[in-house]
């Protein structure tokens, strides 16, 4: 969820290490530090707030060194404030520390040091490693964090400079990303591959349990042990410029408007005339035949993926499929057996708690397919089964490609199944395949209608409290509808099947408060029309969504919005769109940080 | 569910009979209806709709007559109409009857009668009960009601007046409760107290299979072959208003406070030394043993209760278990093999999606078993399997005692369906019935702590938005928690599974708001604490609920209630009392009405 950078080498490293934070800045923002070693030993500069506040006061005060770790943070344990920042030191200012994740056992660590007489001057589980490491070290950093580490539990990145011994930067990698950049005598550590890029495209990526020792003429891999571990450099392709804006005032409009070419990108190499092909992910007719149960787990969005996964399978294939989200998935000793399929879903591949599941999954002998954007990625490593959507780098935390991206990833994954188990015929197959060809259009018009979106926005701006409803996948699209337009308006807003709504929210539907009516569903049209005229008799103000043709809509609801016909299984990859727009028109128009909302961060690293 | 009251004295009985049903007239009220012995015979008059529309009736167009029946009725037995409505009569209009219950086997009955040449005008069973006392009537009713009583089956309470015997009023209690009230040269019979206390407060409490023989001057009881009875009469102590409320300020207070005896009536009959019976149930070994997958379907709090009901079979039996809710399960085309189980649970067992789920799961062919409040409700009818709970009549619209005896019932069914499948040890179920039999006396503890929810009550009452966050059984059990505050207090609350806060909802997280934090669960204290801090770190003002002896939760939580010691899995059954207290002080200190809170129905039987 923070992000890390160090250095050593033969360079100054403030503005290396100030460099990298930006490009990691969208992890976390609510404070930033650099410590270095100069002449005056160990110098630690850090500030609450954004990268900018550090910067400012490197610039009237710099440090010079060659050797430096830097951190962005996303509060976990205690609240932003410059002594809660990275990196963290020691009593005497000998051991500095920044860090990535979470230590489960902070506290009976923290009595414990406390006991023994250390001061503790933060409220941040990131302290008592500093503490920890003084406490074990005896003349050798390397010894005193393996030490160290075999006494925490949890989540962690670290990286770790010693003052007595400035010639080496040491990494270690537990359930948080950390990877190794390899220069020409210098070398790098960051919890993501852009923090480096401009330095060095060779890297090592480090897996778990895995530690470092840097030195500016090279980068020795160990186990947690000592053991030494040798691995090939890993060459990284791409260019940093394919995550700028392009021309719009925010990542998450580019995003947004991108949709029918991540449409496309996803779809085209895996359609071969009136058939799927899923050739580099080696599910062969033998496996799909032999799949019983399927289990969906993801987190956030990808969850809400999840939800119109499980509709698109059950109806194609008629196997039952079971959604769950990760952070409960993984600690309630789900029933897994060997005919099972978990798809696990996440956008950047490291969310903390999806990889989890994925391992427990595995662990318990379950075949694993992964759905993700980022090629590479821990989730993608360790799956069985990868298909990737071909979304781009997402750089808004609001995600809205990647997430309908992953639709397209499921219909795809239905359509091939259903069509290697013959649950479904080949014309089935192939009209549902020209429906989908033809979204990219139609999510192109849909974007044409923003300005009504716009215009709904400044109608629902001032409310506090909102909701949505729907059935079947209508219900399934407003739930990710909800949570888009609630994390970066902050307005209270919530999904529910429509049919639930007098078991209790009813109650919440009075004068004014603002309704949005997805009734996407031909069969089920008229029973949610009922519903709206029910939160209509309450005073609701109602946003009505269905398809071309029911004119009917605009009788009830106070604003109606058309959606272009597709079939009733696709209609969540059009609905997105729209929901998309209001959530970001209405931050706009509340005047929020529409691409790094309060409190969130992209990539949940940890749990 | 409906109410009865009977006359016989000294005055005229047409307003004793009226104010009577007023006392009775939460408990159904879709139509109302007296028969009066006047001059001009028996008199019948009905009315669907509230009782003032009956009133009004009679205040236009009398009857006089010193003795009559009346009845209110909620609909079991065909739709609220004028003609279903009670008291019902043979044809010619000689005989009167008011009943409480159902008559199981109504239907060949009224095929007999109807080949006896009996025309029928209603759809209700009760009215077979006419008929046949029409049938068996040779110049005694009280030798008639004997006669018809041996040929009925099912629960009823009744009461009977024929035009030739006007100074007699004979009542049955069987199944259904009736009880007598004694006064001066008048007597009276009741479904309830309240009914004629404002006339008396000296009764005879029948038991059932007992019957009483009403005059002017006295009561002759008797069972059902005529031997005599006697009975000291019981003086009642308390008001009406108590006997109402049983001196709880409200129905919700009163049903919260009810709970430890609710707990002890669903469990006793169910539990034998240390095994679990359900012998009415009818799930026998082979049954259980065909079933590999199970739906439970529901809405609204009960399926709250379903959460629940899903951990604790799959913990107890590993069976796959899958939550929907009715408006939704309905229509979504589900996955039902003959060796599915699908599990109803409605407090009501009226509620209309429910039923028509329960309808199209044994359309498809599935086996359904059902978990109700009510005896002989639509749902319990239908079902292939009933479990009771014995909550008792639930009042307040919010539901409190029927959602905890659906806890202990789907302890009971894991336990038997475990036991039966062999799936835990002896020694586990001896175990787990210790701790359940516990229960009420834990939950007495926590009903002595209610000032401490009172007082983040006055809190809490200011806010607008507020959050519940819980892992596993603490996120099942806090959904409803969650639920029971928002439908009352009318703040927007929602539940969250505590790790997918950070994937959205974090951003609502500011300065202040109320965050309610249930860590029972011990194997997830730490995440659970982890998560408290973040939100914390964001301003939260915390409720931290968690088990006797983790004290660490007071360093962390603003305030912090301590439940008492449980097994895991029966914590939600304890947890749900004090945010049901939560709910309930909340919503009075906001000044709303607390039982029957605005927009909501008890029973939700329209869709």
């Amino acid at each position: 969820m923070c992000g890390i950078v160090g250095y050593i080498g033969h360079r100054d490293s403030q503005n290396i290490l100030v460099e990298g934070l930006k490009k990691l800045e969208y992890r976390g923002y609510d404070s930033a530090g650099i410590a270095v070693y100069s002449d005056e030993g160990l110098v630690v500069r850090k500030a609450k707030g954004r990268l900018a506040v550090l910067e400012g006061q490197l610039c009237e005060e710099p440090i010079a060194g060659s050797a430096g770790i830097g951190h962005t943070r996303w509060a976990t344990h205690g609240k932003p404030s410059d002594v809660n920042s990275h990196p963290h030191t020691d009593e005497k200012q000998k051991i500095s520390v920044v860090h990535n994740g979470i230590i489960e056992n902070y506290l009976p660590l923290k009595e414990e040091l406390t006991a023994k007489g250390y001061t503790f001057v933060s409220e941040t589980d990131t302290e008592v490693i500093a503490h920890l490491l003084a406490d074990l070290y005896e003349g050798d950093i390397v010894a005193a964090v393996r030490a160290a580490v075999k006494r925490m539990r949890g989540a962690f990145g670290l990286g770790v400079l010693a003052e007595s011994e400035p010639d080496k930067l040491v990494a270690v990698r537990m359930h948080s990303p950390l990877i190794i950049g390899l220069g020409e005598n210098e070398n790098f550590i960051a919890s993501d591959i852009p923090a480096i890029l401009e330095h060095t495209r060779d890297v090592y990526i480090l897996n778990d349990g895995e530690m470092a020792i840097l030195t500016k003429d090279g980068v020795t891999l160990t186990d947690l042990e000592g053991g030494s571990i040798s691995r090939d450099a890993y060459r990284v392709e791409w260019d940093l410029e394919t995550a700028e804006k392009g021309g719009y005032e925010h990542f998450m409009l580019k995003e947004i408007f991108e949709q029918p070419r991540a449409y496309r990108d996803t779809m085209s190499p895996r359609i071969d005339g009136n058939r799927v092909v899923l050739p580099d992910v080696g599910l062969t007719a033998d496996i799909i035949r032999g799949i019983r149960r399927i289990h969906i787990v993801a987190c956030g969005t990808a969850s809400h993926a999840g939800l119109v996964g499980k509709s698109v399978i059950e109806q194609l294939t008629r196997i039952p499929v079971e959604t769950d989200v990760a952070s409960e998935y993984r600690y309630r000793d789900p029933i897994i057996t060997s005919d099972t399929l978990v798809i696990v879903v996440s956008q950047s591949g490291e969310t903390a708690d999806t990889l989890a599941a994925l391992r427990e999954a595995k662990r318990q002998g379950a075949r694993v397919l992964a759905v993700t954007n980022v090629v590479g990625s821990s989730v993608a490593r360790e799956a069985d089964h990868v298909i990737l959507t071909m979304a781009g780098p997402e750089i808004a935390v609001a995600s809205t490609k990647a997430y309908t991206t992953m639709l397209i990833a499921f219909y795809l994954l239905g359509l091939y199944m259903a069509q290697t188990l013959e649950t479904v015929t080949p014309a089935y197959v192939a009209d549902t395949l020209a429906a989908m060809q033809k979204l990219p259009e139609q999510v192109e018009a849909l974007l044409g209608k923003a300005d009504l979106m716009k215009k709904v926005a400044e109608q629902f701006k001032t409310t506090e409290n909102l909701f949505f409803i729907g059935r079947g996948l209508d219900y399934a699209a407003v739930v990710e509808g909800s949570l888009k337009l609630k994390e970066i308006s902050y307005i209270h807003s919530e999904a529910y099947a429509a049919g639930e709504l007098k078991h209790g929210t009813l109650a919440l539907i009075t004068e004014g408060t603002p309704v949005i009516a997805l009734a996407t569903q031909e069969a089920l049209f008229e029973k949610t029309l009922s519903n709206i005229v029910e939160v209509k008799a309450r005073g609701a103000v109602v946003l009505g969504i269905a398809n071309e043709g029911h004119t009917e809509l605009s009788k009830t609801a106070n604003e109606t919005l058309y959606i272009p016909r597709t079939l009733p299984l696709l209609t969540p990859a059009l609905a997105a769109v729209p929901l998309q727009l209001l959530a970001y028109y209405t931050s706009l128009a509340r005047g929020n940080d529409v691409d790094k909302p309060r409190n969130l961060a992209k990539s949940v690293t940890v749990e």
